[in-house]
């Protein structure tokens, strides 16, 4: 067993290609349909939205996909991320699993989000998009994208959750600095927000509202286009390069995974993160479990239903076959702003049917204790969201002491938490609060699905 | 010339040593005075503060300190830390100058500081304290002991300046997620801070009162010492790995530095980059200019006066002879909340009355200017301290491209500024100041001085 801590990898070690394993899938997963027609759609209905690379990679089966030399070069101011043995937080759990972490919370912007916004923006400027929106809760999205923007000269107009854009307002100024436009959703500036204010005026937005603005504006304009933080295939595959490096890195250690955990939200950073594993146990090369880790308060994957629903709130985006818990599903605001997404990446949801995955809830509480024992020990302070993930790797440390048991661990911390302080004031004053979720909001945000085409 | 980006280190590579600079000075920096006697301090009197190891380092003069290997196995967590050629920045400016910055914001507690912060606390353990008084400006000094303490188990209690702990309230809930006590200074906790609350109720604090506030603490209490962040020989020594680091970074790519530039507060951020170098100078084996920056609002080397003077408002500490605008000289509130220090490094100050370094002072907002430039090319958001060094740095690769010089600058980015994004508001919204610092304001601060004894 080797004795390094942090494992480090040239910038020569930048992976070349992401992986898409779609290729490698039993049985394709099923396509987005036109809500009018009810007919898959095709490239022409996306153009509006998407440059045509981008497109072709949500359609596309080719295993690989060669990553530009211009976005390797911007991933140089990050990449390769460390992957760090957490020996201190093993001493402290007195486990004799080895645990690992993939940081991604040293990017420019503080998470995982560049490694698919520096692509994104470079293909839209190549095809000669001059402004780009988008949406964001957390903000971490918001501030890759508005990073992303400024390596390659293009505008950013960004429509952040309400909430958040209250709790984190330091969020919205570090995608200023970037030289981006934030409004806070809804906005008056669109249709769609303007139509949620006039019925709502002290909404505390959504994810669903937020995408509905950002889409509303990237359609009116000629030379503007949308770009999604999550969810979509392109997106999963942009997150590969995390995995792929962790692959390498854990193999120059003479270590394979027995147990991978990670956090979900739309699923990027886990999908990030396991596909590439996925890849390695579908070829019968390693046998890890795979484990996703959502919000109590929006368990997808856990108690939502495997159907066709829009991405958004207002229908504007294509109908897509997904876990989900209905799109007018409004989430508690629990603190981890980037897990509180009614739906489920259409890949992963075709993933989960055919048991390629596991899923586990957790309450928000359970979640903090976790981080604030990982930042006492290893350091760096977790973001709400991969503190999910941290929660449950500790929760099978413990059950490898029970056992005896010296498994690998490894697992996705895919952000800081120097925005979230608020959050850990809470926790620590003891006000923080697991809302237990009722079966009935639920199911009336489901009941809305069976009115839908497709289902 | 070598074509990397960032310059990684493996761990094997942290230094073993840390390099102590008094050993190559042709005239020894004069000693610390006992106020009352007017003689030099002994290390009886400074027993009361600081464990045995720390006053052995604080008036040694071998040429290298080994480094514990406990301490060498916290460092592991974040060090080696990246050197990064500035590429973009350099593009941006349209510079022949080849920019290479030492990053030290991804520590754990996301500056410099820890590099002293955990041998202090290992030093402190090892002679069986238990808990550890501090003060802290800015917060970055207090988060990075907070961190460390975690590490070995002792109780740490902070002041911080009243006017940073109002702005940035975040950093003082991380320093209590490392489990830190964090009181606003002036506190009514202790003798000092009461006396100055009764005169003025509403003080905003200076780090001068927080000091007392910390050393009466620590004196108080059997089991308790005091430490401290900048200023005094061995908190240089230890930031000493940055520039033993770094040379060895820019050996590798076969680079010689013409120019050095770093932010002084305290001193230690500038001298643990510079020292090294500088030990490489007196030997005949490289030649670069050094400079430090310091803040137009409290410019104690540009406009300040070599003489001794209290490190604290109160007058607690041993007179330091050092470049000082008087202890109760109280800069204006500068966001640079960690270069708001009334005097300089002792060794320092008197390696700058023997030529060794220039110094500059900075207004703030050619800081922000810097360091927004910097955010939308580098991508990382420097605190505003460094963001004084960024200023120097662009201004040196602007006269470079004038006279069409292809010098190699290296500078020291000591933090990042993700506490610091209300400052960054206040710039880009036009509401930034520079405030003129009047002549008569110093020379009252001074005109106290000529009432100590040992001038």
């Amino acid at each position: 067993m080797n004795e390094a801590t942090r494992v480090l990898l040239d910038e020569s070690r930048i992976p070349r290609n992401w992986y898409n394993i779609v290729a490698d899938l039993p049985v394709p997963p099923p396509p987005p349909l036109h809500p009018g027609t009810c007919r898959p759609v095709g490239p022409d209905d996306l153009a509006p939205l998407f440059p045509t690379e981008l497109i072709g990679q949500e359609v596309g089966a080719d295993r690989f996909v060669p990553i530009p030399p211009s976005v390797r070069d911007v991933y140089r101011l990050w990449r390769p991320t460390p992957l760090v043995r957490a020996r201190r937080l093993e001493r402290a759990l007195d486990t004799p699993a080895r645990i690992y972490y993939k940081y991604e919370g040293g990017s420019p912007s503080g998470s995982h989000k560049p490694n698919t916004a520096v692509p994104q923006t470079y293909y839209n400027a190549r095809e000669g998009v001059r402004r780009l929106t988008t949406e964001t809760g957390a903000g971490q999205w918001g501030s890759a994208l508005a990073f992303a923007c400024a390596q390659y000269g293009l505008e950013c107009e960004i429509w952040m959750v309400r909430a958040s854009y209250d709790q984190k307002p330091h969020r919205a100024s570090l995608m200023r600095v970037y030289g981006a436009t934030v409004h806070a959703s809804p906005s008056p500036v669109t249709g769609a927000g303007r139509k949620v204010l006039e019925e709502t005026p002290d909404s505390p937005g959504s994810l669903g509202i937020a995408i509905s603005e950002a889409v509303e504006a990237a359609g009116a304009a000629q030379d503007t286009r949308y770009a999604l933080g999550s969810v979509l295939n392109h997106v999963l595959l942009h997150q590969t390069v995390i995995g792929e490096e962790a692959l390498e890195q854990l193999a120059s250690l003479g270590e394979t995974p027995d147990v991978i955990v990670g956090c979900t939200g739309g699923g990027s950073n886990f999908a990030g993160l396991a596909f590439p594993f996925l890849r390695e146990k579908l070829a019968g090369r390693m046998d890890p479990v795979l484990r996703a880790v959502e919000p109590e308060a929006c368990p997808s994957l856990t108690r939502g239903v495997y159907a066709y629903d829009f991405g958004d709130t207002a229908g504007l985006t294509p109908l897509l076959k997904m876990r989900t818990l209905g799109h007018g599903f409004v989430p508690d605001p629990i603190h981890a702003g980037g897990l509180r997404y009614h739906g489920m990446s259409p890949l992963l949801s075709h993933m989960y049917e055919l048991g390629m995955f596991e899923a586990v809830a957790k309450g928000q509480t359970e979640c903090f204790e976790a981080a604030v024992r990982f930042a006492r020990t290893e350091g760096i302070l977790p973001a709400p969201e991969p503190a999910h993930a941290l929660a449950e790797t500790v929760a099978e440390a413990l059950r490898c002491r029970e056992a005896g048991e010296s498994k690998v661990l490894l697992t996705a911390l895919c952000g800081h938490g120097h925005f979230d302080l608020g959050a850990y004031d809470r926790y620590l004053s003891g006000q923080m609060e697991d809302l237990a979720l009722p079966r009935d909001r639920i199911d009336t945000a489901l009941a809305e699905l069976a009115r839908l085409p497709g289902t």
